[in-house]
């Protein structure tokens, strides 16, 4: 829907703008109004080149776009009816619960094992492990890909799938190789379209499922959904789109809690919602009231950290690590919720 | 905590912030660092004028509070062993639930009665009922002083207090007189200190609680809760702090929901916690949802809008007022939730 | 133009879309696409209540409003051609300057006369002096209504107009009996619509200019443009627009610099932009960057904080008040720029 | 400075807090306030673990960070003495204009030589053209590696460097290749760390200039200038800053612009700050206002978008390029204002 900045075009005016719809397939569809005239689009609207090209017209005030950008991701898609099976559960059928540590200490596999164990005791379907961790401050300690074995065999002993974040291409062969059945795409690299691609090409013919971290700020919600159809546009469309919080923080908090736009993504997207508490609020104890708020939002899984002895974590574990009773009662709290939701 | 821009401040740099917090009765202790000597202030560092003096100087970085700005306020104080009543309910030992119209419709009275008994009936333990109304544009129905009688009859029908916005002191006046036991301020009057002053005044001695809304904007807490302070300091400590979401809007709804900070709060202030879901989201299909979340949150009550006939409401009833039947279902799944996070 | 939620509305929906806005006067006009059929509003769609009503429908995707909500305030209004004049300034001819102190001391007058005199030797064309002041903390000096006199008597000695803000109608009321004739509306007041329309009925048939703060908030610009609306609309068209900075701040600002609304404004107004650097950026050495940043954008005019001694001001002038002579550099550059801005 | 919850801590707790920063070579200084306590670090505080650690224990309150986090790109390290140079400027002794297509479009090779011809005339330093696209959208045109020779070609027929964004490995290989003297990380890029590292290393030891755009959040400044310390950390430190603006988008532009945030950069760091405006406002008639802006908070440059024929090019250019006479005009004024400004 084109809205000029003039009452009517003149004849002019409207022949430029039909000619520059017809060059992407589409017409244009005068509506009379009783002040205004304004013009439908009739055709595929959804190429940014020819909504930039109508937008750089100096008689035009905006282009109201009617049609969803999102040919794969959209809920009216073939592929709303698509289900995803991850940890013994089938996404929507049941919470699903990602737990376990921020960061692999490669010196201390042993951490590593017991929260596997502990996570999975206390209800966890997946096992999160971080290999390769990005880090504000390049000095810091940024991961180390011997952790993928102890990742690797973590899954084994607990006989339950495991996740981790790939930040490169390298990252991704490694973790493909290794067999990691769940790949996270941090929200540093939500919009990094080479990785998506790399991710989507890889992965495409693959079981593998992809957590899609949203990206750090408050912008439009359709950018976080078209960061997930690079992903699908390859063939496989096991994607779980991941609230984390926003910058800037809430005064008080690590980052500005996301879980609200829970209900507003599935108006737009079939794709199922797996929020992440620990980074949203980003201190132990506010994460248990966020993960049922994430719940409360409908989301369909959560993504929770954890380990036996935060204190002794590296990474982001000792401020936000539940304790594996905490996550107990969390996760049992939360899957009633969820019940209670569902009637 | 004073940081200095240079790692040691000269004799009469030290001197002359010596000499400023002494202005203010404070003192100035230097604490001896191995880059970098930075200043404590000994002594009530709340006056903003002694911060700003001192932040003036060109040789000082910042100034970092470590005191609570709130005398009364502050979880620390003597009040905060206080409880508040309204309604039958003890802040703190059951979900309050405040339900009603947005805009009571003086033409059509008997909405709001049947809507006033419809929320009772759901479990609702306060009326609300908008008399006077801000409204963006000034050509759109504000409200009508005739309301008030509307709203007051509804409390004897019902048995149930009531409550409504206040804009100006006119208000306040015609509805202590008329015995409105709970007295809203709204989001563009939450720094209206003049307004704020008026009702801290009028409601000493009485045992009329006011509800007050955040401001829209997503700044510092203290703010908000210094605006409380600014009621409780004539007298009366009833106050609810209610979040309603801020500005801009998360795309898709009204506003940016914000019952996540109810936790924050709850750090810094002993003042319950009222959430108000309806302006969060600005559409009826969101706020169960929003509600569920303020619980989860720690939230100890809601206020919700409700109407027999949402779509004869005026004001902003057609687009998100719960049916009393959804209001029902919320309250039963809110209380429940609230009851869980007790156990 | 209303969006429905289906391709196309049943015609049980379409008869209740018509009776809907046939209640406001409006009718409904569809308009067939190859994919959906959307419905212009055609008639006067300004109505909240009505849009309300539309969003409410189940069937509604959202309404988009192609109309101006603006009657007077909309740059094609009648009143785009009224000039404001002030301080000897006709509005859009020069750059108008507004200077001096935050907040009158009244145990030390001598320092508003002093600063008085300098910025208009400085190049002021009004004075700026705090009367009353709105203050976060309860317990901090709020202002004294004795500082009226000394406003007045610096008006006398400069022979200049002086300015000073009112937040409440007592202060309106005092303000126009000592013959202000530049009235404040601060940032917390911006949507206080019960002192604008005090205000608005209060300069009706005078001269009284009103200098029209922008909220804390980030939200929609039509909201500011609509408080404007409420005053004008009493008879007064003379009102300047004041982007101040908002709230979250800029992570080393007080505020969130604003003066890049400037040229949005004027899309859509005709009212003069006036941009308060020393608010947005809150430090005298951020401030004559963010003023020319103003002009650059736009800017009709600028409110800066002056003071001949800025250390023993009182209010923000410690930390923000620019000393004489970097004023009178900095309105000098502004000017320069403002003229090479007109070419 | 380590801020507990309590007044005191315990012998316990402080034995805790000494043993946790003594694993990090660091010592505990108590500092006994009137009512309070508070810790300070002596030594290196900058390792995020570190923090981690002490904010994890329950009862620390906050730890506020008296130290830059940035080794190199700190304005007081000994980088701060080095310029860069680029296309005949040494930046901080004339504003830097960089200046040409968003996207080169590889079929109409003509449009980009008579743009770079152009631009030159008009006054730019350095000729932009955009080889890959990263888009929102996964099916829009992303650029194509052939256009790598379109944009050498124009640095021959010029003279001038040239400037392209990569987005990953194969890009960075190609660009260096090729000869490219300028790589741009794009703001979606801003925080890829491996990207950054990819680019530090094929960078260190070439004359090659890195221009990092600001990602697409409101967040804390460190963590843009942390991302350039990535890149400077493999020893070249031929990096530029670029403010490009912030989601959400204020109101009205593409984005919301942050070129205010140039002091506040130039406090911590000694980096210059090249600003974008033309994806800031993303709107041609907006740009030049925006660009002198920047020169007015400070920036050493300014990047922006420029086409023989704007409505003809592809990416961005139709709604924001900025035909060469509007370029010409807009450099003028910009080195007019830069000359003004450093008096």
């Amino acid at each position: 829907m084109i809205l000029p900045k003039v009452p009517r075009l003149s004849n002019e005016q409207a022949a430029e703008l039909s000619a520059v719809v017809a060059e992407f397939g589409c017409k244009l569809q005068p509506i009379v109004g009783a002040v205004r005239t304004i013009y439908a689009i009739v055709g595929d609207e959804r190429d940014e080149l020819m909504i930039n090209r109508i937008e750089g017209l100096d008689y035009v005030e905006r282009v109201d776009r009617i049609q969803s950008p999102h040919k794969l991701m959209d809920r009216r898609s073939d592929l709303a009816s698509h289900r995803i099976k991850v940890g013994g559960v089938t996404l929507g059928e049941r919470l699903l619960v990602i737990a376990g540590q921020c960061t692999i200490d490669p010196k201390n596999p042993n951490f590593f094992y017991e929260t596997a164990a502990a996570v999975k005791e206390a209800g966890a379907d997946v096992i999160r492990g971080g290999v390769w961790k990005p880090r504000t401050n390049p000095y810091t300690f940024q991961g180390d890909a011997k952790s993928l074995d102890i990742l690797m065999e973590g899954a084994r002993r607990t006989g339950l799938p495991v996740d981790a974040e790939v930040m490169d291409e390298t990252h991704l062969r490694l973790a493909l190789d290794a067999g990691v059945p769940m790949l996270q795409v941090g929200a540093r690299n939500a919009l990094n379209y080479s990785l998506l691609r790399a991710i989507g090409a890889a992965v495409a013919g693959r079981n593998t499922v992809v957590l899609l971290k949203r990206g750090l700020h408050m912008g439009p919600l359709n950018e976080f959904i078209s960061a997930a159809e690079y992903i699908v546009s390859f063939g496989n469309p096991n994607v779980l789109l991941c609230p984390r919080g926003t910058s800037p923080a809430l005064d008080g908090y690590r980052n500005h809690p996301d879980e609200s736009i829970t209900p507003l993504l599935k108006e737009k997207t079939w794709a199922p919602v797996v929020v992440d508490p620990s980074h949203s609020v980003g201190k132990a104890s506010y994460v248990p009231a966020c993960a049922l708020a994430a719940v409360a939002y409908g989301a369909d899984g959560l993504c929770i950290e954890s380990h036996v002895a935060p204190a002794k974590g590296i990474g982001d574990d000792p401020k936000q690590a539940l304790t594996p009773d905490v996550l107990k009662t969390t996760i049992t709290q939360a899957r009633q919720l969820w019940a209670m939701r569902r009637g």
